[in-house]
């Protein structure tokens, strides 16, 4: 569970990460298009991609020589928990 | 902006380091108390706390010999923002 919460946080700690994330929240997208707004090599784009694979936060189908991604259906449950709470200690801090 | 999340969320992938904000929310704390859960030697604690303060979760004040610890009064603006971007997205999804 620990190791969940490591990997989910250590996926967000990057700003080309957060960009496909939230690229993905309007829709599936393949690594193409994700990779388009980035100025990086491929190989270097791909590595992101798989870090947030394992993060469970993106999913990828590969169709023919297509590899389409999506954000999971549901978080992990163990992030929704720790963000609830990490809600509540904060907003009633505001 | 960018770098400020990274720290946050730098910040927050690591037990130990999650740990620490957990007992902070119910009060300051000293950091020896801080440091007495975790079986790890001070200089290593000392480390996970400084990327806390780095990354503006944590605060600490010196008094005399005695270094006490607090949560910041306030999460950082534009972790507040993309938390609660996060949290509309996957929350339409469940």
């Amino acid at each position: 569970m620990t190791n969940k919460l490591d990997l989910f946080f250590g996926a967000m700690a990057d700003p080309t990460r957060r960009a496909v994330i939230e690229q993905l929240a309007s829709g599936p997208a393949t690594v193409s298009a994700l990779h388009e707004p980035h100025a990086m090599a491929l190989p270097t784009f791909m590595r992101h991609l798989k870090v947030l694979e394992k993060s469970g936060i993106v999913r990828s189908i590969k169709k023919g020589r297509v590899r389409t991604c999506h954000l999971a259906p549901t978080p992990l449950v163990e992030v929704q928990g720790w963000l609830a709470w990490q809600r509540t200690v904060w907003e009633s801090r505001i």
